[in-house]
């Protein structure tokens, strides 16, 4: 897809393409159109990054409170969003043991109580022994630190969801 | 429900209730649970409708962009989200002639080219002749006058929704 199809597309059709690029977030696409034309597909995303990094710290909060778990309920129920799906899935969290997976649920609700949103990683960047691991260490970071990291992984996340959509020319983080 | 009861509301909980007080902006009410505890059922509004009004004008017209048309294709195939279905259906948009939707649909189409956002009115409060008619009026309006006439209606409809979840003790508009 090139930038003057991006750009030729009306608001509904633009959220229908890019409205899952944040996780469960269609009006930061929705809010992205006003920006429109996008000079190149780089510009788009800037502008993507340029929303989130201006919403208070409540919306940003927001942001990594509508991403599933990793490994929780709803990968083994296929309820996540496809493209949430696949990550984790390419990520090999579908063949956990069930040792594994309750490691994982007990760091995640422990992640959850104590920084009041969950653990966000790109899976695609990781794997089944990084997950926990990467889950553990973070655990441990100060609050503002973690949140911080935690928008990088959703900035990870969303070039990479943009990267399959507008195809190869795009680099990957 | 009580507010002891939405205050004792982990993040999940509360996004599934919550979730689509602000139509298919579950960010809003995930961003909204950092506010808490709330004082009372209208502290829990303010908080929803300050987010919507610190957001940039991009994030307002996001908000507009991802509620559906009235009368439109969604509403007959089923696939509006719950809300909207029940709220569409009881202004009797279901029972439209096929005259009357063409009309709708027309004038959707006429709004949506003038000011990049579809036409957004609390449906709960009109009904199948006044539709058209504050459709043909709003679309002579000037954009930022109409901008902020349609925030007014996604309050509306939010305050609706929230005094459906809280009970009747909640003022409606």
């Amino acid at each position: 897809m090139d930038i003057e199809k991006v750009n030729s597309m009306d608001f509904r059709e633009f959220v229908d393409v890019f409205g899952n690029v944040i996780e469960r977030c269609p009006l930061i696409a929705a809010a992205v159109w006003s920006q429109r034309p996008f000079s190149n597909l780089e510009d788009l995303e800037k502008h993507f990054f340029a929303f989130i990094d201006a919403l208070p710290l409540s919306g940003q909060e927001g942001i990594l409170r509508c991403h599933p778990d990793l490994a929780g309920p709803e990968l083994q129920r296929g309820t996540l969003t496809p493209e949430s799906q696949r990550e984790q899935s390419g990520a090999g969290l579908m063949n956990l043991s069930a040792a594994e997976r309750l490691r994982l649920a007990e760091l995640n609700a422990r992640y959850q109580a104590r920084f009041g949103f969950p653990f966000v990683l790109a899976a695609r960047l990781s794997d089944r022994e990084a997950v926990p691991r990467e889950l553990a260490r973070r655990l441990r970071c100060l609050r503002a630190q973690e949140l911080s990291t935690a928008m990088d992984e959703v900035k990870k996340i969303g070039r990479l969801r943009l990267a399959d959509l507008l195809g190869s020319d795009f680099p990957k983080p």
